[in-house]
């Protein structure tokens, strides 16, 4: 080792869910949606000449579509290069306490990987039995709070009031609830943010508006919490959304009657495909996300992984204690949804 | 201020250079380039219903582009959002010494920005009373060194040999040389590399390849640099770069001819506008540089920098000491220029 790597950063990396490049492949493994864009980004003209010129650093025709369709003012909305931007530029700007910040033993395999990247020290708070959020588990001293909902990988909603709680216990330190899931049946916090200074709300263009290629996320809170995270942005990277983002971005918030009905669609084939599950014997955690965590009353959820990878249907396994009985199983189109129950009804 | 404030990491935000939205504007002051990307960039086909899938988290088809390019293993590249994010994520990667990092003292205006932000001790280095980098000022126990080169806003190259003679003298720290201007007309430091195990050389997509919309910077090194690199961004960020970075970045990259050609072009034009500039009582640095940093006998800075923005002509002025009588002027086209220069006659 060379005297260099002494004042090296040494992280485990994150290792994100596979992509790999077969052919015919079922891809249930990262909440993608099944449904392309809106057609108003298939059909979006991006003046590529455009290019030499450097964005507009405040991305200010997608941050203001945002905040108008939320009702919201721009100063109250911040963008970034996927929710995980978003959020590691929140933890960095947020979370310099002393005191351990919170999240769940079972959540966002990132909200550790962060912490550890910016020594910041964390605790996770066990779900309880039902693999629930306990409101009164976070009513302790703590550096921030941060847990998304919907909860992933459960699927499991925190009701509105049940937040407010988390966030009422906590009013000296930032609250970060994670909505990327929300928009699949979950109750949004983001009418807290008008009331508590110390919410902030992070949302994503990956799941519900089909545009994980993008990389689109962004958070509301009060317009002092937004400064903060904008002024540790514009000290980081002035320039983070491209034309591109900014443009296709803008184009699907435009297009709502596409937005709800491909996000009913798959909230129908997310019900249906639970109650095929249940008929096979599983057990499935209440979902009001893109996908479901599902568990077997016999056949262990490592055989079920490793059998449907061999048909060309990739799901999502996490090896880790309270999880490794599970499969994350992301909700696809019906075609495939029926492809892999019929796997199933051969298998189980 | 309430009591979470206490815990939120306060930075005084860098301010990008202006992007004013007015009409018939002459733009000379962010470093972009006058011409379009490349025609095989213009006529690239994105196929948006591709954007409902996670990218290549490795951006594999960029990086192998760019590998190929330069004639190196795809191992020894990395990418990211800009050159600022690649830059970014070095200094947090690489700058974890209780030393304090060296760059000089007239320069890209980030380092300070970033060794802030992420708490690096630092020491500016003094330019010589010509604006050069002087290696032997390098030499001294430090946690780290950054330069550009050619350096900005001077526009001055640094011979390859003192590249070299500062490289070897800090084998105990890592040591980026920032090439963001490179193809204008300086030595690039990349066959240095394949010498020297703590050098990374940075690049962009921004200036030479007329690309800054698109957000592409990206860093060679060797393999293990790059691979510490790499697990700090896969930490923070898995999926930075969007389907159509990809797509395009990669396009770019294959149009060889076209980029020698506009190159040459804003070469021509430098050494021209230099002329010119000279004529008209101006010490002009000299430049390697797609833009000039210029000075004028008589006129004030600040009041040509003022009197040219009322004719619509954005120039960037840096109100600091050393630099407050100097004008940074990017290289336009040929009748950008000329405007400009006629503005110059009258004006001083």
């Amino acid at each position: 080792m060379g005297n260099w790597e002494e004042n090296v950063r040494k992280v485990v990396p994150y290792v994100p869910g596979e992509q790999p490049k077969m052919d015919n492949l079922i891809k249930l493994n990262t909440n993608e949606n099944p449904y392309p864009p809106s057609p108003k980004v298939l059909e979006a003209k991006l003046d590529m000449s455009r290019l030499k010129l450097y964005p507009d650093p405040a991305a200010d025709m997608l941050v203001s579509a945002i905040a108008d369709y939320h009702g919201v003012d721009k100063s109250r909305v911040f963008v970034g290069v996927g929710s995980d931007d978003v959020l590691a530029m929140s933890f960095m700007s947020f979370f310099n306490s002393d005191k351990a910040i919170l999240f769940p033993d079972v959540t966002y395999s990132f909200y550790d990987v962060w912490a550890d990247m910016l020594h910041i020290p964390y605790k996770t708070v066990p779900l309880d039995e039902d693999y629930r959020i306990r409101p009164e588990d976070y009513k302790c001293g703590n550096g921030g709070v941060i847990f998304p909902n919907p909860n992933a990988p459960t699927g499991i909603s925190l009701p509105l009031e049940s937040v407010r709680e988390i966030i009422e216990a906590n009013r000296d330190v930032v609250v970060i609830v994670d909505e990327a899931y929300v928009d699949f049946g979950g109750e949004t916090a983001l009418p807290l943010t008008d009331e508590y200074d110390n919410l902030l709300v992070v949302r994503t263009f990956s799941k519900s508006r089909s545009m994980a290629g993008i990389r689109i996320g962004y958070a509301i809170g009060q317009e002092k919490l937004i400064k903060y995270l904008s002024d540790v942005k514009y000290s980081y990277n002035s320039y983070t959304m491209n034309m591109p983002s900014i443009i296709l971005g803008t184009a699907s918030i435009a297009d709502e009657e596409y937005f709800r009905e491909q996000v009913a669609k798959v909230v129908a084939t997310r019900e249906r495909t639970t109650k095929a599950l249940e008929e096979l014997g599983f057990k499935v955690l209440p979902s009001k996300a893109n996908f479901v965590f599902a568990s077997h009353k016999e056949k262990p959820a490592k055989e079920i992984f490793t059998a449907a990878r061999e048909r060309g249907i990739i799901l999502r396994y996490f090896d880790r204690p309270r999880t490794d009985d599970f499969l994350r199983i992301t909700i696809g189109t019906d075609e495939e949804m029926d492809s892999f129950i019929e796997f199933l009804k051969d298998f189980v």
